[in-house]
């Protein structure tokens, strides 16, 4: 047994939208999560600071968990880690500096306040050893913080080159789809909630270059200034630039680039930039963030996935509690972080019973009714057929053996190899038919 | 001070491509990888086991390092991490449970070892506490072990859909793109040496089927048998399936399928498939690697990058060897894993400095002499012009106001605000130029 027992206290400041996604994952994957980290580490939220106690809120925490101040969160004996998740730079950094003079760790998604007081609150992390994790704090659920900080140690990291604002992206996108100006753009994406009422972050580019700021921190290991990066936003992009993009072979993106030089100096700048639309980069729309980092020995990599939104940064967040958590308990238990099966048997679905679309071909001899006898045994067995093709070769439109393809709706596996056995019997099918899944990803 | 001191002694067995990449990387970046583990660790290739001791190498390891003894080298008490690199399961099993009895972290990329007999290696990691790593089994270079084990620790796994064997997404490219067939295929990535000699594993599907198992035992946390996994490989593709597949808006890919169904059973499977030519897993090409996860939490995220090869693999090895080296050191000493800057400060290249090519539009009254006069202060400051273009309104074809666009070669930044300078003091230009990067990545 651990010091305290298997269960983590949690204190949470800020119960919006990500602190409810962190309160609801807890309540519907709890247990798996403990599994998973060995069975030894269970959470549980003892304390949520929130402006307004009486508030109507979304995740059904009690009552009485309840509170407005957060320096008696923070001082709570049953609270071992502090969620910081009020955002701004000035509470929030106090109370953040707090916890970890009281030796709490810290897990928070505030990338404003890392990227402008970080330098002070890292040497509070190591003064008094305790960590701060930061996984939500870039690119919501890709974990590129703990790709670069620890898959990543041994690679000097030549470049990395992110887009890594949602709003902004879906803006641009929405500009080169449908020809829209910026300011209708942004009214789209203010509706459908993509900006926030006050967009202005999320589209002078601050935000992104926040979230540089932290890459390139992690990246190459020393505190950057934020009055030494370069940034512009997306708000003076006009459509006729996208088009001209469009016509030159580009994609106009918001991108944050990071990029090591040979005299040792580091590039960093967040800017609307044309590239190249075949660069996997090029590819990612709506409010997708992407992330690709070239190391000296990975080469070229892409972190893709949801870049912001309840559940992608609740996830990110959870993952930084069971960071934290083992460091309080199992570091002093020896525990270690190789996998070990926590299940020990579960049920693998006979292939038979799994389900795609298929395409099958079947070569035959060509003569009248072997569609008819094909697509009746396939009837026979309730597969529905979405298409019938038999490619005719123009060298020889009268050969005798060609190859029929039949498209088909999902069935079990099984069923369709039933039917294909009997339509292998049939006099006209010359060989065995081909068989490929149409996935549905 | 830990224990043992600060450096860590390893063992190798086996020195081919990878053991070589590991010896290089540590002799290259050793120093950066001390500073970001917290300067704690430092490790040494004390013994490295094969089976020809005068093979001449292509890594400088001095000759006194070589054994063909596996049990001397596991024995050594200055080896205290094993790294297994010598393949197949038998030998290899031996050596590994040999290690962990004497309770030694393991660091393996052994696929094939784990897939079949990781059950029992498993317990005894559990059984002596002490971790077996394979990060660089599944995907090389590309962090998907961690990710699913990790960072996505909060998630139910709902599907995870992966193009993990870079010879038969090859094989497969070169017969969709140039229409080869799949002996002529085989024979070009033999050429290019991305397929081995006896190429088997890697295209009836095992290689890939080993990696998926893998995948679907952290994701699901039990061992599964390799009995129960459908695998077929690309040996009976052909060019017609391949054509008709793309008529169809489908490429042909060699995919794994892990996905748990509403009853709790995983579904398990390696075959060619048919994707939507949209999905991104489609423009995974030449020996890429790429791995789709849905979570219940993160939604759709995406991994990719270099999924065989030295440098590569040696980076997720590597990563491993920080991690046994933290259990073994940093947890008795209540090191953690927050990020920590290592350098007080780095250069930040002035924007002015930094190159790339550029979009620049010049808002200008048209009349003859525009393109001359912009040309000339453009050469003046030494910027190459790539192509220069005006848009004409059908509506409005003799327009007064016109944006004329350069496409101005590679030049530092601040060169061309020097020109744009003057460009603007021109009478015909009536606002100010707009600029993009045009970045190559």
């Amino acid at each position: 047994m651990s010091k305290n027992g298997t269960t983590i206290g949690l204190g949470i400041a800020g119960f919006g939208t990500v602190g409810a996604g962190v309160w609801n994952v807890l309540a519907r994957n709890g247990g798996l999560i403990s599994e998973r980290a060995g069975g030894a580490l269970k959470f549980e939220i003892r304390r949520i600071v929130v402006r307004d106690p009486e508030k109507v809120r979304e995740a059904a925490a009690p009552a009485d968990l309840f509170t407005t101040d957060w320096q008696s969160m923070v001082a709570d004996p049953g609270v071992e880690v502090v969620v910081e998740l009020i955002g701004g730079t000035d509470v929030a950094y106090e109370l953040v500096a707090a916890a970890l003079m009281a030796g709490k760790p810290v897990v928070t998604g505030n990338k404003a306040l890392l990227a402008e007081r970080g330098a002070d609150l890292f040497e509070l992390s190591r003064k008094h050893d305790v960590p701060i994790h930061f996984e939500a704090a870039v690119a919501g659920g890709i974990p590129i913080i703990k790709a670069v900080q620890e898959s990543l140690v041994s690679n000097r990291i030549d470049s990395i080159a992110g887009i890594i604002n949602g709003t902004s992206n879906y803006i641009l996108m929405r500009m080169t789809e449908a020809e829209l100006d910026y300011p209708d753009a942004l009214k789209e994406a203010k509706e459908l909630g993509y900006a926030e009422l006050d967009e202005t972050l999320d589209v002078n580019g601050w935000d992104a270059a926040h979230k540089a700021i932290l890459l390139g921190t992690l990246a190459h290991g020393f505190p950057i200034d934020p009055e030494e990066v370069y940034v512009r936003g997306i708000e003076y992009v006009r459509p006729l630039d996208i088009r001209f993009a469009k016509n030159l072979g580009y994609v106009v993106k918001l991108l944050c680039i990071v990029r090591e030089h040979e005299d040792g100096s580091i590039e960093i700048r967040t800017q609307p930039s044309f590239i190249p639309k075949t660069h996997i980069l090029a590819s990612v729309n709506d409010v997708f963030n992407a992330v690709a980092v070239r190391g000296d020995g990975v080469g070229d990599s892409l972190f893709y996935g949801r870049g912001a939104g309840q559940d992608p940064t609740a996830s990110s967040v959870v993952a930084d509690l069971v960071e934290a958590g083992r460091f309080l308990r199992q570091a002093s238990e020896g525990g270690h972080r190789g996998f070990l099966p926590y299940r020990e048997q579960g049920v693998i679905k006979p292939i038979d019973e799994t389900e795609t679309a298929y395409y099958v071909r079947f070569p035959v001899t060509d003569r009248p009714g072997v569609v008819a006898d094909i697509a009746s045994l396939l009837a026979g067995a309730g597969i529905g057929i979405s298409g019938t093709h038999s490619p005719v070769d123009p060298d020889e439109p009268d050969a005798e053996f060609v190859d029929m393809v039949f498209l088909l709706h999902t069935c079990p596996f099984g069923t369709l190899k039933g039917a294909l056995k009997k339509i292998e019997a049939l006099d006209c099918v010359t060989e065995r038919p081909v068989v490929f899944r149409i996935e549905s990803l």
